[in-house]
């Protein structure tokens, strides 16, 4: 099974980092390609940010020369996963959808921890439109912009899990769903402050992916994503149009003993 | 007072014909400028037509050297208006939230009649979105394609009406919304049928505009809509990307006398 | 164009203020005409007292002899717009709605701010009622009644500053919607602490009166605000009733340069 | 025990009518004391009607001499029950409150039938307010005005019947509240027809009031429903205002005997 | 009229106590039935206990010989009213939903007050499916185990008067609801901090089951209630299967003077 | 990996069904136990048998002396996951929510088919708890029992897939669920029908459970799913209690080769 990871940022090292999370959550045999898209935000933010990765995702994919059983759109609370799935057969998983859903079988109310406040309401209507917001209890952001986390991960830890206790404490939840990513002693900090589980997007999508392709299952087409009806598109795809060179698809394959005893 | 309109397709024609509307609409004193996006689908009936629609007309806007007072962004169920209010200091306005808003002021529930199927679940959560949709009894399509309704304009005619006195007589509307344009005689015959008031999105947000302009209203800088923070923005904007020309603005100027009595 | 400005109590210093505000919001031509009820309270802050208001303000309506356009009803909460729209074919405008509504475009999440705690609910029934309570974050009193903001005007303004403070820090709002008037210095000191947009009710629902009466727009005569049957009623119009002699209507009219430029 | 049970409109015939229903459900010893408002219309099908009814019902409860236990207000739909309920301490109890509190006790899913339409929103609004909206599938009318059913009531019966079939059949309903009354044969009809408990919303409130006052419950007097502020009220009452003699009070006491074996 | 009130968990003391606060609260010529089940836990504290204790009251009711009008499962957020709906023709009243409702006549939110927080997500849930959460504004636990309250009746009373004020004051109840029970002092602590009414569930449903019954009223057949399809069961009752005596049922009638005066 | 696959009622045969269902499902390696409960009914078709399947369900997980990594209760709206919850640290999951998850992956609305319309309340409590109900546009029944589905298999096909077919047609449903099982034809006759994709919640439970193993979660045992607290219980287990002999676990396991090229 091959799954295509895309980024929403143009952010190579990123994007490596993402495909190195799927590709230790996924199974034995499944195949990770990571994908960055060739425009768009070097971070995503914001409404105009999350408006460019719709498409640089869209983009990214069709660009993609090669066969796929998925595609994980990997971003927290972009928009663009409905376009996914327009263009595509095959199964489309969004990581904020992916991880509510998983963090809704393992307790009664989860929250989400992001980095920013201004991401805040990118991912309440995200989970809004998705049907997933009832047992969301709260999404909490830390106050810390992406880049003073990669300067300063220790505080950025702290300020994460300081947000995950509130939401435990003071919301009620009782599993946190990370919507950010990329620090190894994420997960561990809050279960050592909060004691609940830690559901991260990324590894939840896979495993969804994983799920879905597994049981045959595609998207439906009938209404919402229904194929497009044929007509004139000017300037599309983007990267044609902007002569760019494709983005070089990282391919992260999982090589672990295919078969574990249950 | 200038408002800028901005079609969320390719489609010169369209706009033309969407400048004329809302210039009917607009107050004594009020010029409406028509934009065209440079790049995008030559009619929006779909996700993927809807993302782009929201960067086309993003960069339609940024693009326009002009000054004005207010954006309308002209397109029913279309993505990108929090991207617009994120981009802008003065007023942003959704035809799809501007036709539901007045028509929440006229009566107890109102339903939207618009073409084809697959543009219904776009409107849909558009209206979920802005917490418009407790007093949005349906969204009813016609099921004639854009097209064909240019063809047969009087079948075309007859088939939206005919949604609308479903919506009012099964779903129990008092007030119809349309989901599409560019039809004379439409409001005639659906009142004709109905007799009940009929909403063009295009006009209230012209009127809309014209209210938050008037009152020195702008919008919030505070979390969801603040400015981005600055960061590398590849293949942005678009048009200049692609290398493409600018659009013609077109526009229209209300001449009317300018007091009307009471 | 010209609209009636029906204040809900029988304080005629406070239709004065409402109506010269309502003067101060209006496009130019529009002429404003403020009626005091014939009976009910000195002010409004509480259940009974804004079930007279309902029958006080469609009182003053009907013994209105004059010709109008539109009716707005200038009170924060208070039963009665239904009424008035079945009673009329123009449009009616609440000033508790129009307040939100207009919120609702500037900013994902809107706070109302009162001045007595006992009016909190009638106005969280009137946005519940009206379908625009969902981006409603909170409605917020300051504590202070209405004769102890006249008395003490800094303390009141500060008071009700303190409260939407806490409305956008502490409930998220980013806009503010003033829930209480006459106050020149609020606006100011609102966004001198908050930053965030700050709607007036009054100005909202003129400017609406006006986008309603622009388009030729009239209330839906289908079900909900059907003219009633023809019966008996007793007692009614009360103000005949009880032998009191219409109140004297306030016209103000607006003089202002009728083009502005954009 | 004595329960005032207030009609909601002018015609006393309805109030006796109204007044032997709440005797023959009250329990033994449960004295009820049936009030018509001196003002108002002679049936209340609309939003004046019902506005009237509020202060007619207040003003008729304020101008009863005697001693009282609970008060109900027999309206379908009507406004008024929280301006009772700031008057008052002792409880009060709203029909078509009563009938869906009970009919939720007896079933998953109830329905209202209902006369008019116009009365059906009406009905809603009140269910929304008091939270009773969500086990409420449908609101059904009849389609027969109240003289009509009078004049012909075996075809009245018939069409309630069949609205409430259709209830059962078509929304799932389990349960019917009645919400319209003063037909002896409406229930057996019904219960013939659908097999499904009918509940009375006079009967229900009885009960209801009979429970509270047994308990020593009585009307929360912290914000909503605390005592207004001392202040002018200019016209108030109206009955003394408008010069009208009281209205005759009717008794009906039950004299069944005291004790009915389980 | 015969109510049998039946606890939940296998205390006999606990059913002692239940039915002499059920039969203070009856109406004369009311005769109480307590119920204790022969499986399940000493007390219900979570979702294990919970499940035991739908079938436990089954069991206990099924076992009961005589004959009844009215049956109440005295648990707070338990499962199994449904079961017993569909077992029994008489109504069945939870002693959850019964205080809610009460609660709901009295005031515009309530809350619930209960002892432990793992006992919270139970009656939530039971509010949820009853459509009685709309106007619940919280539930809080008092921190406090129940056997911990027989130990130190006084710190357990403070605790919960705590919680009960903390609800008034930051949640805004205006009613509290008592979701634990057995202390005589603590409507009155209550009420001397916060002065709200407060409702004890099972006070409130033996005066909600004798309305039921007094009108004649009885469960729904038609759908979610209507009896279960003649099949197999194995290892039911329970009782009899695993050879157990029947609990002793405890009688309390309540011998007040038959009538009151109002 | 090792899945407990447990069946709510006691009929052997269907236990296999649903556990080879679950195998031909599973990813390589998952070996797969079926479970039967040693009481309750030989089929769940009500709120009684629900709250006895709750029981059976976790007497037969405790009775189990193996290791096993994840359970499965396998029964469309049946009670109990949330006992199972607080039994258990492994992962618990339910057919009826886990259909409902990947439902909501593959489009925008779903529906439930079933056989029963008694068991159509049941189904949308659990989707209701679950927070899983905002994108179900209906739970369809077919009619049919399941003992005729097995006498007439043709007939039974038919019907679920005319129930389908409605769901998508009607209430635009865009994926079905399965609420039922064991037949072969039932998924590709909808398919031909309606052309969406169709998902089985045995299939899909597995899936879910597979995907929460692999990523070492379990459920969160803060509040809700918070181990019992020690106490005394009678008559439990109840399979000990009655004297039952342990059901024979069946085991399926999935011999497939292990790796499956992407």
């Amino acid at each position: 099974m091959r799954i295509l990871v895309v980024n929403v940022n143009t952010t190579a090292a990123m994007t490596a980092g993402i495909a190195r999370a799927a590709s230790e959550a996924a199974s034995a045999g499944t195949e990770i390609i990571g994908l960055t898209p060739t425009f768009g935000a070097e971070s995503c933010e914001g409404n105009v940010e999350s408006h460019l990765a719709a498409l640089g995702v869209m983009d990214a994919v069709l660009g993609y020369a090669g066969d796929y059983d998925a595609v994980i759109q990997a971003g927290y609370g972009e928009h663009g996963r409905e376009g996914l799935q327009e263009l595509l057969d095959v199964p489309v998983v969004d990581i904020t959808e992916a991880g509510a859903q998983l963090a809704m079988m393992l307790g009664r109310r989860y929250a989400v921890v992001t980095t920013l406040d201004r991401t805040v309401p990118l991912i309440e209507d995200r989970l809004l439109l998705a049907g997933l917001d009832r047992h969301c209890t709260s999404v909490r952001a830390s106050g810390m912009p992406v880049l003073d986390l990669e300067a300063h991960p220790d505080r950025a830890v702290a300020a994460i899990a300081e947000a995950a206790a509130e939401a435990v404490e003071t919301d009620r939840a009782e599993v946190i769903v990370l919507g950010c990513g990329g620090m190894a002693d994420l997960t561990e900090t809050i279960v050592g402050r909060c004691a609940v589980p830690v559901v991260d997007g990324v590894a939840a999508a896979v495993r969804l992916a994983e799920a879905l392709v597994g049981l045959g299952l595609t998207t439906s087409k009938v209404r919402t994503y229904a194929p497009a009806r044929p007509k004139r598109l000017d300037g599309w795809p983007f990267a044609a149009a902007a002569g760019a060179s494709p983005s070089d698809p990282q391919t992260v394959t999982r090589h672990d003993p295919v078969t574990r005893a249950s």
